[in-house]
């Protein structure tokens, strides 16, 4: 079999962002993490690790702690079976990849029951809905959430449902950037806040008003920080429905096109061999879901 | 003089956080792109980037960014003299590293209102307030925001004032987990919420409890989730008492130590020769956040 301390030396850099942590963690010292990277690559005849700050797993890397993670997801059904096989009676961790808007609305709701029944801790990963499969390709996380259907090799997809976008800004930057509407406005040069630079949905209701090309706008990659900015004036966006009932509500955010609204879908991507662990959390998101979320339609 | 396209070729790849990304910004080909970039190497006789996804600069690289950025904010100002040297009428770029509790509280309504009287259109970047001078150091931001009083080399730092963390959980968690208050409960067992790798207020919070080492806690990089995941009963954690005014007299999330506060400082601090621009973000801080923030002690 391989030697797994060199995997879990592996596993401990990248998961904890740098060497010293790694040793921390494993209560090993630091050198003896390098080492053990070393080893690794010197059998491996290849490096596993980019030594940038955080160090980043290279291809042949990322393959490796795809291999330990899916091991760890196995371990933990074992050792539902066979109790006594190890002492360690802690939680699990699982890593998982979603976007920063469902983390800031639904999400929490619909987990902490099931992380407490099953004694989970999630190491949860930002990532935008459209490009969320790269950690899920690379191995970095067991699952993922994003608005991509097509599964990676040796995973599946589940379209759980929709979040509706809507484009908004304040009343006073209404007033003062689109006086007679927004078809009448030149949105180049209207600032808009855009959450990152994978983040394309303000780009599409552009290109939908029929402007083609580069505009205008902040980067704001917190979720609150996005609905902050629109609330002070700053820009208009595009934020879920779900997020900002009470600011519609209370007059602090207006819609652009009234009635109008964006679907993006949500597809939770799961490892096929992770086990009952990601089984479960699977069940869970199907069954709770839908009162969440608006229902989506699979394509 | 340098050959300042090269250079804006380097920046668009690091901003831009891809070649192909860079490319289209500067309405150039990939492979112009990638040449310059190679010759900007060739010159210099080492790598500026680390082909990584995304590419990030080398020490070296970083170095020529930060002389990009401060090129940039002067050109701003001979802009605002010579308003004739230039046809680029638009909106000045001005990129910040921020802690993300700022950004989901305090931030927005501080800069807005000055963003749109100089028109200026902020990059912003999250950074966890500990560790925020790495991009300032680096060259990637012209300011940052953090709990560091000393400054960079070339920069100064001004306090602006402080935030009031406090550990809470919703009222069912502090039920199920410290049924008969905190001093007696195991805190290394019962699951916290930690923000990312780089924060410690958890861990300062549970050394002050006199726990020593590790405990176990979810990673939840997301102010807003941070919050929800509080709330939905998944941990408890340290959030800023500006975020959860409502939360608490709502009952939703409860103090773990009723009248106890961890005190975290804010010091803005941005480059000497960032040009008036940045001066005039400074003093606009400076005038606003008194009424936002606490007041800070300076060290």
């Amino acid at each position: 079999m391989l030697d797994y301390k060199l995997l879990a030396a592996l596993a401990a850099v990248v998961e904890q962002g740098g060497f010293e942590r790694a040793a921390g963690v494993l209560g090993l010292s630091q050198s003896a993490i390098s080492q053990r990277i070393k080893l690794l690559e010197a059998r491996l005849g290849a490096p596993v690790l980019v030594r940038a700050n955080p160090p980043q797993a290279t291809a042949a890397g990322q393959r490796l702690l795809n291999h330990v993670q899916q091991v760890r997801l196995l371990e933990r059904d074992l050792r539902h079976d066979l109790p006594q096989i190890s002492s360690d009676a802690g939680r699990t961790r699982l890593r998982v990849a979603l976007n920063a808007d469902s983390l800031a609305t639904w999400w929490a709701g619909a987990v902490a029951p099931w992380c407490e029944r099953e004694r989970v801790l999630l190491d949860q990963q930002l990532e935008d809905q459209d490009v969320g499969l790269r950690r899920m390709r690379s191995g970095e996380v067991a699952a993922c959430l994003c608005a991509v259907e097509q599964p990676v090799a040796g995973a599946r997809s589940l379209l759980l449902g929709e979040m509706h976008y809507l484009a908004v800004a304040s009343p006073g930057f209404i007033r003062r950037h689109f006086p007679d509407g927004l078809s009448q406005a030149d949105v180049r040069s209207v600032p808009a806040v855009v959450f990152g630079p994978d983040d394309q949905l303000q780009h599409r209701f552009v290109r939908q008003l029929g402007v083609d090309g580069e505009f205008e706008y902040h980067l704001c990659p917190s979720s609150e920080g996005f609905v902050r900015m629109l609330e002070a004036g700053i820009g208009w966006g595009m934020v879920p429905a779900l997020q900002i009932g009470d600011a519609l509500r209370a007059g602090r955010l207006q819609q652009l096109s009234p009635g109008w609204s964006q679907p993006v879908p949500l597809y939770w991507h799961y490892w096929r061999s992770g086990g009952q662990l990601l089984e479960g959390l699977t069940a869970e998101l199907a069954r709770r879901a839908p009162a969440l979320l608006a229902p989506g339609v699979s394509h």
